[in-house]
């Protein structure tokens, strides 16, 4: 999530009830996730697994509940529940403000564009020139849709992330991390009907330039999709995966988180992808493979009985 | 189907065109199909092959197309077409009354809950305290969702059971079976966005408290799930089945109908399920299978032209 | 698409920038792509490996880009670009009128039928009686639908094409086909919640009557399912496909593009179908066999260690 302007360290830190260890001067422009995180944002770690690779990350603030070792141009703000204070941080700075009417006043919408009846257009949109949102559509808060984007009827961007903080104190139970972050929609895209594009949990989903989408697609938080890829019916991504340009996805494809499918690559249909794929080959299965082995595999099963009444003598 | 107060027996045998064999002073609490059954329950049976499980379950009131040996606290209704019965007595208590706007008069909901613009909360809809109806999600009539739910833009709870009765006279066709059950949400759930949740068929649909579910999942009529489960993305569980607490199903799995998935089972993506899982184990496969089991077995795939070549000498 | 009544050639020839060869007096019907043509139609092709396809085809007017033979009574359009053509086509006689609110004043909705809060009504849509389309359901411009047809809450029915031309001058690209063409779903049929409809390319997709649908399901473009089918929750159905009368698809069963499931097929849950099937059969997997073939190979993978142990004396 960024923040509108830059937040002294000070203000975030009366904020969340933090003891600045270093630097107290500084501000943050923005807070993400580790693995999205830039210079002068805060990022947030609770175990000490991660305490080295957050330290060490592009962030310059790092909220965290024990004081440890740093880079003297970076900071610590030391609390008792890092993932709380990610939290109050979201709450406080973009908070939820519930719609009233189908478009909010918030909303910029480009000329020549056309908002079809029961959309809704959430506060602080931005939808460039020319693009056309179908009936029941929902965009919500905060994103950014591009020049020339259509979106079907009932799609709806910037839904929740489905992230969880796992508590096992007691039972297992969840409890929900705020979503911080938008959905942003390049040029030219377009999104078949009933889609779903999560927004980001602090950073951004992105949909590239002139990808196109068939229907029932879901896209989970933090995804970064390329340019000029093609999406068929009820694809599912799951959070914080890159797909890079030009990949195409078939129907029903399933696609693991924070992966990486390489650019030109083409799934075929109902495969699974459950860890990065090389760009620029074809895959089939679940788990997906390479096609043409994961074919000659298809093959080799029609051999069995063949293969048994050889070494057994019948069948 | 439970109804707003007993029905007395000789009020339901007219309706229907019945002749009570047995005592005839009752009054009827509800009725069920035969698994939802409970004590002052009404039961229909047209088959001889269930008679006697109809006769021997909880129901206290068997609507049969044929008269048979019933214990002495029971009773009968006589009737030629026992689904069509079904038919008449849901049509008359729980009749089909179209919604006129957003929000009908009769909804209740509760304090602090939020329900945004296009949203549709049908008749006899209860909202407990402090939930967030997003966009365009729909509510049809009946439907109780409880305190500090979430149910994210487009998400439909209580659309119609997908339940027929085929005919094979001449053509095969079907008819559809009335739903005259409810969809309950309990407490602290949080459903994405584009799901769909059937109400029951006689009975009802329970989502339990702390469970969380991702976009685009489907749940059938009369389904149970337990509390604090995780469903991912594009999910979809079938009819009358049940799922136990911390149940994790992840993306794209497929569960059929009239089943049980133990507590604490986890179904890797895509997998499907066509039989009861036990509790606490992890799940692969379509079919799924013991997740240890299958990934050995993709092992085993990958040594055949091994096997072939020791066999043939040649691949 | 059918014209909504004759164009002569020389009105569509003006249109386009075509130079007409052969008989320039007559008018066409409609325009098709070469699946759907019939007599009096419009064709378009722009690849010689398809000219000669296209001028046998059943159309009598060839939209093209080479002089070429072709039989006395039909006549080409000569063009440099026959898909511009087509477009060009599509957007003068079925021209994108943006929906002003949530039923077109040229709709025409039949005695008895409901239309719930929230539902979109596009222009020129024809609904027939008694009708029950749900709360937040769309149908879009031209679609018709039958007697007693049931859409479940937030469906959409009439959603444009999945259908781009690939363009691969300096980067891969996809231009969008316009969709000229309709969904028309006849009588008695019954759509669950959250599915997608799209329209033909240039003809209609077909939902016979009598068939049902669950939640979530999608069908593509000139998609043409017939009378008595049942699919369970998320089905897709890719474009240009042939489903024939009483066909059965369980849950999440994919079928791909232009080919043809024989009448009385049943498709088990998760299969996915690449190539056409024979009726009056039951199938299963991923590619999607005959059931009890696939059945086996399960039991066979099973054996693999014992084959293994015969042959290499242990595992």
């Amino acid at each position: 999530m960024r923040f509108e302007k830059a937040v002294p360290l000070t203000e975030i830190a009366r904020l969340i009830g933090a003891r600045i260890v270093g630097n107290s001067g500084g501000a943050a422009t923005g807070i993400n996730e580790i693995h999205k995180v830039g210079e002068g944002d805060l990022v947030f770690v609770d175990h000490p697994k991660y305490y080295q690779k957050c330290i060490n990350s592009a962030a310059t603030y790092i909220i965290i509940n024990q004081e440890t070792t740093f880079p003297p141009h970076k900071s610590l703000l030391l609390v008792d529940e890092p993932f709380e204070a990610y939290q109050t941080i979201v709450s406080h700075y973009r908070p939820f403000t519930p719609l009233q009417k189908n478009i909010s006043d918030t909303a910029t919408i480009g000329e020549g564009s056309i908002v079809m009846p029961g959309a809704v257009i959430g506060h602080h949109v931005q939808i460039g020139k020319g693009a056309r949102i179908f009936p029941n559509a929902v965009i919500m808060d905060h994103c950014v849709i591009g020049d020339n984007v259509i979106i079907q009827s009932g799609t709806v961007i910037g839904s929740d992330a489905f992230y969880y903080n796992k508590k096992t104190n007691r039972d297992i139970h969840y409890k929900k991390m705020l979503s911080g972050g938008r959905v942003v929609i390049e040029n030219d895209v377009e999104i078949g009907a009933n889609c779903t594009i999560d927004r980001g949990v602090s950073g951004d989903t992105v949909i590239g330039a002139g990808t196109k989408m068939d229907n029932l697609v879901h896209i989970g938080h933090d995804t970064v999709v390329g340019k000029n890829c093609l999406f068929a019916a009820q694809v599912g991504v799951a959070g914080a995966t890159t797909i890079e340009d030009e990949v195409i996805l078939w129907g029903q494809v399933g696609v693991s988180k924070t992966l990486t499918i390489g650019k030109g690559a083409e799934v075929y249909a109902q495969s699974g992808v459950p860890a990065s794929l090389a760009g620029g080959k074809k895959y089939f299965g679940s788990p997906a493979e390479d096609a043409l082995v994961k074919k000659k595999e298809l093959v080799w099963m029609k051999r069995l009985p063949v293969l048994w009444e050889k070494v057994f003598g019948n069948k």
